[in-house]
């Protein structure tokens, strides 16, 4: 006898098939009877969010930390409202299934002007919006070839990390397919590489290292996208060459491995990091995402060396493109043959540990400078370290990290308030990891405020993040950016403190720390380091201050974009 | 000397012109420099919105109110979570200009990765996006054609009632344009009809007017939107024929008018609403916009009838159509000429005042019965009313509006989070109107966690809405449509009363009503009624308390989307 299941729960069988046991989104009336699901399935739970914005945040957040994840959301105004935290995850590369709900085929077969539409009975009008930002779309009106189309989109969301969309009539929810399809799992290895084309690339890759005097790694954010961190680190130890990190590739390696050698931002970077980039005669790059504020405006002193980029999708050798060839196979066979021509490498020595100092207690105002510096001591191994678009993003950058630490950034989109959802996203993640891990926000004053109701969410799930909000009185990047004193960076002041118990919070505490001493003091109590309770802790911070790096990237950034 | 003024002052100069005195979105890096010029126009103000959906939602509550608005959001990030508020506008035909701050021509041309894009250089994929749900798009790249441009979205946003998209690049907003330019206003008035067809029209409906023994007049949103609403009462002073309005067309007509017959919503109506629409021979149906919860589940008894349809884009008479002949110019003709076949009408019997009864005081449990009943008389003349998609929107059509109330509800997109953003709109444009309006927000506890922020934003701005939260733990509607006891419709619960203060209001109100002897003492105390401080009010109701005309809608509407 054949047994079945509806194609609603087979989504959700799949989907924790590979670890996502978490489904975020809101109801609405075309998707909920695929909610019913999500509680047929032993050990999956639905996030309920507050707005669709925050909740395709926190599926990026937590997809950081988990590979993948989903949202679901309904026809017209839910998915439109999550686009941006869509194109977030297009942008930056993570792997998210974005389900919705739609109307059912025979409604739309006869154009009814349905609520949530646009009144003009064009049912596909937000298919085609999100096709631009989504690696794969289908909409679904067939149950026979509904669960391959399923295995499709979560396999291409997962391997090329970036977003799906499934269109998802209301009428196929209850239908059934065979339940032996989910004996076999969904196929997630990539494409084997063309042999012929890898071996020339290998070749001319092992040949410049040959003749390489100064070679480094530089890794950046799609080595973890793409699940390469341990070739990262294989190809560190076997070499012994330098490694850095872009902005957004911290916490690809660790950072107290013995060749771990810094943040490199360009012209940005610590000088002494910039002197090691300067001298180097090949660069080995490892998953490169090139935007501005992840390359100090694109001052990049390496343009003209020999440069190896390894990509997802291709490998680039100098000028020369191997398209199609992916990096995680190569990289493999190059860290097993790259012994034959690193015999007489001499290792380089590398900057000290004065990239990330300690500084002096300075009883007077807090600053940015004493919050990075002094955080760094304060974070434990594993660590989910979050930190918002604005002064944070660029002051956690001259943080060291932990080991196994996974930094959340969204350096290259950019979008202010994704941090909040995503630091949801991170803690749900988090929570159902089998070793724990503390989950840490940085966010501003400011930008708490574009999405501050999905504190809510942690509290309904008893989720225990840190949550520093560095008050500096509004938006300080746009100040420094342009308009100093212009009134609208300005924002209306909140009584942050009062925030947790508004959402009826019952376990939390919360802090206001206004000098350097009581950040020192506070980062120094043992209990407050234990992972017990949601804390909130505003820090006050002059309206203008911010880490240097930050104040050296807008005067970049001005010259470049200021070009009329 | 000619004189010049920057194009960005040039815009909001053109906007002063149309009334349009505040500006909504929030700063980013690629629109601060348009922002600069906004407080160089005497009298605009900068909204300053807490994000993107909500400076949305609160811009069409504005155009609501003032017949235009305007929104400025930054590149990618900004303008995508605009997009489903922008959707909104399009469906529900509201003005709306949306203007966008993009990367510099030249970053464009050079394809910069520049932060806020999808990092593969494609400039025009946000703009793509929009058009899709805009009326017009321009993307600005020439300063001499700029002006234009401008003048001409301007119109069409107005003309059209539809949001149209400026892509607006950094470098352009500080070039000056010859200021004379502005000593021509934009040209706002309707392409006239062509006479010969129109003439046609006239001829054809005075024809169906004159056989008619029982004609009626159906109102629909389009004639507020299109500025029909005096073409409305003459025609009803003119014919004295019965007048109906649908739910969005609700404050078309004034309800006191001794012609307004009630609120037609198909099989949902009232049943001496529905005798009379049954009994009708012939509708003149003004503006409609015919969606599911407008109409009852497309409900309406007189699809075989004599039908007259008028459009801002065209008149449709039986099957016939006359495109492009628009509704504005045809009515008036119609009104005058159309003493000519009335003279043998007699005026129908309408249904008597207990459409809108007041129920008598229940001293037990508080319902939404009692609340929509009782607040109308607490109406007053030329109050805003807003009420949230749910329970509050089917709750609102059931209660009398007074003399020249405007209400707002978005009945065919229906995007939850909607009305809190829009009475901030609403507020903002009543505080520009000479004559003093109340604003008054029905919303659900669910529905405010979607949007609360914006509630600081009245704040800021020392604005006094009524805010009656109706508290129901949940979302109502939705567990009437699917899933009684779905945990997917609970919500965290909120101390809502205590929001008010968290974002430092200080001229403020709260109160908890849990029966209705409490509303009604609350509703009947003066101090109360005046508009002089914003307040909230939570109102405690049964969790699956709902109006029955909601309950009713979920029967007929869950026949026709079931339809495997």
């Amino acid at each position: 006898m054949v047994e079945f299941v509806t194609l609603g729960r087979y989504i959700f069988e799949r989907l924790k098939e590979l670890g996502v046991l978490t489904i975020f989104g809101l109801p609405g009336d075309f998707n909920m009877t695929l909610l019913d699901k999500v509680y047929e399935v032993d050990g999956m739970r639905w996030a309920g969010n507050t707005n669709e914005l925050n909740a395709a945040y926190a599926a990026d957040g937590y997809s950081r930390v988990k590979g993948l994840a989903c949202l679901v959301t309904t026809f017209g105004v839910g998915e439109l409202s999550a686009l941006n935290g869509i194109a977030g995850a297009f942008a930056e590369h993570v792997g998210l299934l974005h389900i919705v709900g739609i109307p059912s085929i025979s409604s739309q077969a006869k154009q009814l002007l349905l609520h949530h539409t646009l009144g003009n009975g064009d049912f596909t009008v937000f298919h085609r919006m999100s096709s631009n930002i989504s690696q794969t779309t289908v909409f679904l009106s067939d149950i026979q070839n509904a669960p391959a189309q399923i295995d499709r989109c979560i396999r291409d969301a997962f391997i090329y990390q970036r977003p799906v969309y499934i269109g998802l009539p209301l009428n196929l929810v209850d239908m059934n397919v065979p339940k032996l399809l989910l004996n076999t799992p969904v196929d997630l290895t990539l494409v084997k590489n063309d042999p012929d084309a890898q071996e020339d690339a290998v070749e001319d890759i092992l040949q410049l290292i040959s003749q390489a005097r100064n070679p480094l790694i530089l890794v950046d954010a799609c080595a973890s996208r793409h699940h390469c961190k341990q070739e990262v680190a294989d190809l560190a130890n076997k070499t012994q060459f330098p490694v850095l990190t872009t902005p957004m590739g911290k916490s690809c390696l660790n950072e107290s491995h013995d060749r771990f050698a810094g943040v490199y931002i360009g012209s940005l970077s610590n000088y002494k990091v910039k002197e090691l980039v300067d001298s180097a005669d090949l660069v080995l790059s490892i998953g490169a995402l090139l935007s501005d504020f992840n390359t100090g405006s694109f001052s990049y002193s390496y343009k003209t060396k020999n440069v190896v980029e390894f990509h997802s999708d291709c490998i680039k050798i100098k000028q020369g493109i191997y398209p199609g060839i992916q990096m995680n196979e190569t990289l493999r066979i190059v860290i097993d043959r790259v012994h034959e021509v690193t015999r007489d490498y001499i290792p380089a020595r590398l900057p000290d540990a004065t990239l990330f100092e300690r500084p002096q207690l300075n009883s007077s105002t807090l600053t940015q400078e004493f919050l990075w510096s002094r955080i760094g001591s304060w974070f434990q191994n594993s660590d989910i370290i979050v930190s918002e678009t604005g002064t944070a993003a660029f002051g956690i950058i001259s943080t060291k990290f932990p080991d196994n630490a996974i930094g959340i950034s969204q350096v290259l989109w950019g979008s202010v308030g994704f941090a909040t959802c995503a630091t949801l996203g991170a803690s749900m993640a988090a929570d159902e990891l089998q070793s724990k891990r503390r989950v840490i926000l940085f966010v501003g004053d400011g930008s708490l405020q574009l999405t501050v109701q999905e504190i809510s969410t942690m509290i309904k799930w008893n989720l225990t993040p840190y949550i520093f909000v560095l008050n500096n009185e509004g938006y300080t990047i746009d100040r420094l950016i342009h308009g100093f004193n212009a009134t609208y960076n300005d924002i209306q002041p909140w009584n942050i403190l009062a925030l947790l118990p508004i959402f009826n919070a019952r376990n939390y505490e919360t802090y206001k720390i206004s000098s350097s001493e009581e950040l020192d003091s506070l980062l120094s109590n043992q209990s407050f380091s234990l992972d017990s309770k949601i804390r909130m802790i505003e820090i006050m911070l002059p309206r203008l201050d911010a880490p240097s790096n930050l104040i050296q990237q807008i005067e970049y950034q001005s010259k470049m974009i200021s070009d009329v």
